[in-house]
């Protein structure tokens, strides 16, 4: 029993060191460009053993995008008990340190990375509404059940965020103070658009 | 010389049917469902024929996510003749007409259409640059170099744009007039934002 829990857990180290090894290789090289035997000798270990932990080299890449958005999801967590705006600022100052400090990880999955795959793609798409309904619930009345066109606005909001981000970490020309300053306000009046629209509809 | 142009012609004229085909078959399925054999199938031509003109499936894809580009660019052409605010409410009308018209094609390119080809994530940021182009175009004073803060909130209006649209596709809760009131208000605000943030920076 003492063995097989020994053995269990050995192996479950062993394949995230190997996930972590993952997320090196495909921050720096897209999926197509990276090969199986490529992996096997970043790893020290023989293609067969590779194969024993993730039965291809699309198993692994989902693997390695799910820790990444694990961890985004875990580094962004805000704590509940921050007024919402202070907790709005408080998971964006988190979201663009992830941003910063993982930017070609972040790049690749975004920009390149997903694929046709449809697992990839719904774990990116999970990230996303992941964040609208935080950002929702911080910037709608407790309760309530926002409008249509708020819950568009917010969604909409994500994809600027992303795509502001790209932008930021390709040319780099604002703080990130600055990012996270405007995307406040562009949510601001983002949701607040969208309230005169439903207020008028 | 007659002769060689009109099998040139009907060269080209093949390969656009072709294409033509391919959009409706990854507007339905992803690309890693559909074989090169489907594809023979659907044109009712042998599989040696489809490879004299598309030598693999990637590159038939390339052709069809390159003729979904220029073909969005074409009818989301704006007349420059216009005042810049009435040319991006006709812009964003003719882009709303353009998601609506190609719901399933639009989403399979953006969220799930073999993304880690660089040639196909160049054709949809060539997409993305382009609206980004013309847009700074319509909110900026002719003439001067927008600040960056500018650039940067409008690239993250095009993200907003794209993930408001895919939200609004799936559920559809808005009529298309104010989906588009509320892209050209988080567009004013997000450029607003960043006009201020220009400034205090």
């Amino acid at each position: 029993m003492a063995t097989a829990r020994r053995a269990r857990l050995s192996t479950d180290a062993r394949r995230e060191q190997l996930v972590d090894l993952g997320v090196e290789i495909f921050s720096e090289r897209p999926f197509d460009d990276v090969s199986i035997d490529d992996i096997a000798v970043a790893a020290g270990i023989s293609k067969g053993l590779l194969y024993h932990y993730f039965p291809s080299k699309r198993d692994f890449y989902v693997a390695v995008v799910r820790h990444s958005a694990d961890e985004m999801q875990a580094i962004t967590e805000t704590d509940p008990s921050l007024e919402p705006l202070e907790r709005l600022a408080d998971g964006l100052d988190r979201y663009l340190e992830y941003v910063a400090n993982h930017a070609r990880g972040f790049a690749t999955v975004l920009r390149a990375g997903i694929g046709s795959d449809p697992e990839v793609a719904a774990i990116v798409e999970g990230v996303r509404a992941a964040m609208a309904h935080r950002v929702l619930e911080d910037v709608t009345e407790a309760g309530g059940s926002p409008p249509a066109a708020v819950r568009i606005a917010v969604r909409g909001w994500v994809g600027f965020a992303e795509a502001a981000s790209l932008e930021w970490l390709e040319r780099g020309e604002l703080s990130r103070e600055e990012l996270r300053e405007l995307l406040i306000r562009a949510l601001t009046g983002a949701v607040a658009a969208a309230g005169e629209a439903s207020a008028a509809g």
